[in-house]
């Protein structure tokens, strides 16, 4: 389907790569997605962005712990208090030469509201477009995005007023990330989400799941599932109408469940399953 | 979409109701889903059946106290303890007269393990066809089905080995129902369910919600939502390839969100959206 007044969807131009994790990435053992951050690093410099969190003691700690034997040449923490620090240089020179950033969990307001529009965001970006790596798990995830989710009903029936959303740092367009999605039962918030405007693509990822992004194109690893919402075909929604504390109603949304190996194409809205889904693995008799 | 070779969608045939909730439905205030069992069985017995329990202690009573002042002529239980018991004449006499029976919340294996083809599992059938209400919640509202969902992954990523199902009472065929629905996060097991067998529309059901099926049609009541998921269109699944561990990978679902008011047709898998999700009730400016 052409959009020809929307903003392409996927990633922002540039040559980097996006990695938007679910949460609880496994940190002992194989590290699938941490090893994947880690192998677009190379021996170059990997910046732990933990400001997010409101008390950051002991996450870069268990970062570096984590990254321990993948090859990363350096490891350094990013944190930032108060905005002010954000504009001093002091704090820009943790990004010198870095070839990637891991923003950690936390609250992703607290994100945006330290950096957003500070030049650490703008040396993020650079990073990113000089072919780099951004990657965020959970509220590190959210942020990516245009607008992203920052708040609603887990584990509930989703209310038409329970959704919050906040200009995210935009490195993804056309999309929006929940996170922790099976973990916390996150269905009903996403579809509320795309219903407000079905140009935006809903993708929930699963905890210890990512996706990796490059351009318009994803493709899924780790051990959970990503479920991406497409409302383009969406023929009815009471999501104007109705009160704030009544239930959605919805009819048409087209839904895809991915999972490691498979791919999806942003700009047709097209999942690409992967090979190792369709060769047997085993019979039955 | 025609399916010749496949019995309807929808409730057995039979000029009854059936009233499948959800979990939870509020037992104070409003009431009203135990107002809907209610109005069916108007001045006539209700027998509250808690033999998914294996510990039915204080149930009866509480749906004693839920359904005071609802109108309801008499209310009786059934409890089975030992499937011996179904087959004697005196538990059958608890549903002698009997206009609507509901079963309660526990484990829905024990419903069909103990009363399945017993002269108990054929009378709630005769009240049925009568003309009668068989209302279930929980336990009670998987147990309708033809093929009912007994285990699986809530709250967590939906590997394909996770899914146990088990033949139901039957009272309802084409499609699979899921409780507790936004409340445990089970959209991945419900799709699960799906993939197995696109015939079988999912139906999920948040807690304090119900759907009131007639022939092969359904509204819904309660506060929450009514998820189905129509796999009719998948394109792509890796149910029968992929290993028991393995997350799930599923193609073009249709998902249809529906919330008190709306209904839905099974036959031609078409949601039908009330009127009061029409009309708007506010002005933004």
């Amino acid at each position: 389907m052409s959009r020809p007044n929307a903003e392409p969807a996927g990633a922002r131009p540039g040559r980097g790569t996006l990695i938007i994790i679910g949460g609880h990435e496994a940190k002992e053992g194989r590290r699938e997605i941490l090893r994947e951050v880690a192998r677009h690093v190379q021996e170059k410099k990997l910046v732990i962005a933990t400001v997010a969190s409101h008390k950051p003691e002991g996450y870069f700690e268990e970062y570096e712990k984590a990254f321990h034997g993948l090859g990363v040449g350096e490891l350094a923490e990013l944190y930032v208090n108060e905005r002010q620090e954000a504009l001093h240089d002091e704090k820009l020179q943790a990004l010198t030469d870095a070839a990637g950033v891991l923003f950690s969990g936390g609250d992703q307001v607290r994100i945006t509201s330290q950096i957003g529009d500070t030049p650490l965001d703008a040396r993020v970006r650079e990073i990113y477009e000089a072919g780099g790596v951004v990657a965020g798990t959970s509220a590190g995830a959210s942020v990516m995005c245009e607008t992203m989710l920052v708040g609603g009903a887990s584990r509930s029936s989703y209310r038409i007023g329970d959704l919050r959303m906040a200009p995210g740092l935009g490195l993804v367009c056309g999309i929006i990330i929940d996170q922790h999605f099976a973990e916390r039962g996150r269905m009903g918030r996403l579809l509320g989400a795309v219903a407000q405007n079905p140009r935006i693509l809903g993708i929930g990822i699963d905890e210890d799941t990512a996706i990796v992004m490059e351009n318009s194109h994803f493709r899924v690893i780790g051990s959970g599932a990503v479920y991406v919402a497409d409302g383009s075909g969406i023929t009815h929604s009471n999501i104007a109408e109705a009160h704030t504390d009544e239930p959605l109603s919805l009819s048409d949304v087209r839904l895809h469940v991915l999972s490691a190996g498979d791919a999806f194409d942003l700009k047709r809205r097209q999942p690409q399953p992967g090979e190792a889904h369709r060769a047997p693995t085993r019979e039955r008799g």
